[in-house]
């Protein structure tokens, strides 16, 4: 597919007129063509303002609507996978295996939401009967379901060119609530961007549906970010990204004068714990398993394990000898973008001047270990600060409290992991409880990359792993962020959404006066 | 019972040393004894590090230890009415029946959370099975579950000094999702707070709980407030007031190093919108019912109807003639405070130098009858801030236009009102979808105050009715504002929470590999 290098403004290529950019190949700092430009506050007011349009009735409309487009798009990101292939590596440096999953991890998110809002039980309604004769005063008829808040921006990520961006997860989330979307696209992989707006634009105009229901917007810089996050007609965001990216976003919504949620997931170092007597049953296992999990993606995921927290024991040194030569060996990759690969190097650096921290590897490997005792890990917090990519830390415990201290330190994660065997269960019970606290996953001797999307998933955490640690940005949940309960009281059947409706039209789960019924 | 005057700091009476003050009786401005005394930073601290440490038992309890707990607190409200009737009417003017509808709300309260808890299913339990032969990578086996947050700062509200204040829903609320409370007491009814915390601390001792579940602290201004909201141990904020108060306490919430949320219900003109065909046939019945809403409890509830936004009709001179008679006719009442009738007279005096603005009733009379043009209404939004008191405004519009135009300049509010014929209905239903956007509930034919308690109630809506518009504070929905979702991957079943384990042993509703199962 040829690529136009426009923006998206409620279905229409629109050029726009501010500073050009382009993509560029992280492997070698060549341009790619096309070029894009930024668009300006206009074409960023007519987006949010078609949103808004598109909302009185997509807003409205029923599961099924909004199923047949979330299909709609899938099919078409499925006929678009060939042209993935060949932009994607180009402008991200993964490789086409990578790409092909994370296509496929993409529409299988959308048919998620389509199922979920195709079956329509997941808005929660619920039905208190009136009884007009109740004394002393009479009980009103109350009812009340999730509807959809209004238009998101969603923000594209770079480090999931498909998965968490244009057509990714929070824009997947968002349409099924009911939102139309306005993505503001990572300017680091413009070319994979038009090809799922596209794809999205088009699934649109296929289904019929008010052409402000998304947006694609571009920008070099940080204006049309701002402008979108601080749109009277906006309602909420969604962010994947850095720290400062998303406490950026986060300081312009709460300064508005209607202040909005921002849905930000932003920084986790997804901490694990080893426990002696699993190491000494399975150490080549557990220095495989990390390793590949560090390595992963460049360790460019938000739940690469960057800390790795254990008990001195007799198993550690040979396991950590062995950790490090895989480290070592490790051929150097091509990372995300010049950004991202600046950011790894100084991080790198760093911890290379950080009293107290050892390296493991060697300057010129594709992959860093480090190793600290824990009284020094927990006198400095910034050795608990992310390094975004193919590096972690040994921190070592000369005690069981030692080690408790070093969770009891952690911020908010996405997750927690603790390796342990049957034996260690009762003690690391006491673990769990306090990265309960700090993590919104915890995974028991597993790894923490490799998010399963489905019903139960919990990718969010406290802050600051997600802004608000009360959501997901992974699994049905996600789509809890774009709604809120609205109650109708002494309504009519004929003025009531069908989900409230007497005779329950859309055969929903409800609950009627305290009571879940199924539908029949 | 005789009051102590103190604090509550984890199940221990606690002076304080700070400033010292009384409650004051709003109709003679007497002193009534006991005297109070802030608490001071150290007490504070105390009670939230209490907290803190009763969350690790109490926020891992199940919920029939919460739901025994719960109605021990309602079993001693209920024993404590007596008190209340002999203190609350002399520290904030309301008068007997309604302390006593007011207590039985509270209790009722209790109980629908208890039989909520004991129940179980709230948790939004799920568990996706794993599948270790799952291609090209095993499936793990992904659970999780709604769990509390932490410890909770509440404030009392003024208007309802049982059923929003310490005893009231944010806090039965919180115990029930598993989150020990701290409450500041409002400082107007010191006697009503001290009888309802001695209560809810001799429960949690009759239960057996860690005495931090639950402390009660005295201030006279706000420092104790601040204090709370800033301590890094506190999670969540639950407040019910004025907007100046709710926006400070949400500054510092957000200026934390960990952000939390905060849930304050703020303010609501809750505007009645009366079409001209339901006017025609029942304007008596119609001005009786919006008097009786708008004067009850002097008009000091946060649904009572500001604003009445008509059409011109035939049917309107003499609607507006027999309200204004009724409102002129009213008896000067007390209200709450001095600070609430110092807020209301000047609410009314910035009303009578509005142009445009015409007051129909006279200066003298309890309560207050505006009218004003809606191009004047429209072109001036500090017509639409809230006076907290019996006041209410008819807007007259000339055209459909025009009451299309005042529902859209509308803030979010709590409630929006419509009054139609089956005539209107379809006419109407263009202006409800303009005011479903801007209110968390929508009436028809009916009054906003009288808020019916139950599943289905939203009390809530967009800013600034409240901070979060997507929360409720009334209703058993309230809950969900103290948890958030926890994962766990890969546990064993010992290792797991009850409503998660394979058995079910609390035969509670999951929804397993995405299809709700029910107990048996």
């Amino acid at each position: 597919m040829n690529l136009n290098g426009c923006s998206i403004v409620a279905g229409r290529p629109t050029p726009g007129c501010g500073s050009a950019f382009h993509a560029v190949r992280p492997d070698s700092g060549e341009s790619i063509e096309p070029s894009y430009h930024s668009v300006g506050p206009a074409e960023v007011d007519a987006a949010v303002q078609a949103a808004y349009a598109a909302f009185q009735s997509y807003g409205r409309s029923t599961g099924k609507v909004r199923g047949e487009f979330l299909r709609a798009i899938a099919r078409r990101l499925d006929a678009t996978v060939d042209g993935f292939v060949a932009r994607t590596p180009l402008e991200t440096g993964l490789p086409e295996a990578r790409v092909r999953a994370e296509a496929a991890r993409t529409t299988s998110q959308l048919r998620l939401f389509a199922d979920l809002v195709d079956d329509g039980s997941w808005v929660d309604a619920r039905i208190d009967q009136g009884d007009p004769a109740r004394k002393p005063a009479p009980k009103p008829d109350v009812r009340s379901m999730l509807r959809p808040t209004g238009p998101v921006a969603v923000f594209g990520a770079a480090n999931f060119p498909l998965a968490f961006s244009v057509a990714g997860g929070d824009t997947a989330s968002a349409l099924a609530a009911g939102c139309p979307v306005i993505v503001k696209a990572h300017p680091a992989h413009p070319g994979t961007s038009e090809l799922a707006g596209r794809a999205l634009s088009d699934a649109a105009r296929e289904c019929g549906l008010h052409d402000g229901v998304f947006s694609l917007l571009f920008d070099s810089g940080y204006d049309v970010g701002r402008a979108l996050v601080g749109h009277p007609l906006v309602k909420s965001v969604a962010f994947t990204g850095s720290r400062s990216g998303g406490l950026a976003l986060a300081h312009i919504a709460a300064a508005r004068p209607e202040p909005i949620p921002v849905f930000a997931e932003m920084s986790s170092v997804n901490p694990v714990f080893i426990l002696p007597d699993a190491l000494a049953a399975r150490a080549s296992e557990l220095a495989e398993a990390l390793y590949a999990s560090v390595t992963t993606g460049m360790g460019q995921l938000c739940t690469c394990p960057g800390l790795v927290i254990m008990l001195r024991s007799p198993a550690l040194e040979p396991f950590v000898e062995s950790l490090a030569a895989r480290m070592t060996s490790t051929e150097q990759g091509v990372m995300l973008n010049s950004g991202v690969a600046q950011a790894y190097r100084e991080g790198l650096d760093r911890l290379s001047k950080k009293a107290g921290v050892s390296r493991l590897t060697t300057p010129d490997s594709g992959a860093a270990l480090w190793r600290v005792s824990s009284a020094a890990f927990t006198s400095d917090p910034a050795l608990a600060a992310e390094v975004f990519g193919p590096s972690t830390m040994i921190v070592e415990c000369e005690s069981w409290d030692e080690m408790l201290d070093c969770a009891r330190g952690l911020e908010g994660q996405l997750t927690a992991t603790v390796h342990a065997d049957d034996s260690e269960w009762l003690q690391c019970s006491d673990l769990l409880h306090v990265l309960e606290e700090r993590a919104g996953r915890l995974i028991l001797n597993g790894v923490p990359t490799g998010v399963e999307v489905g019903p139960a998933i919990v990718h969010g955490g406290p802050f600051p792993a997600t802004f608000d640690g009360r959501s997901t940005s992974v699994g049905s949940r996600a789509i809890l962020r774009f709604v809120r309960p609205v109650c109708y009281q002494g309504f009519p059947n004929n003025l009531l959404p069908d989900e409230l409706k007497d005779s329950n039209p859309l055969s929903i789960r409800r609950m009627v006066n305290g009571a879940v019924v199924e539908p029949r």
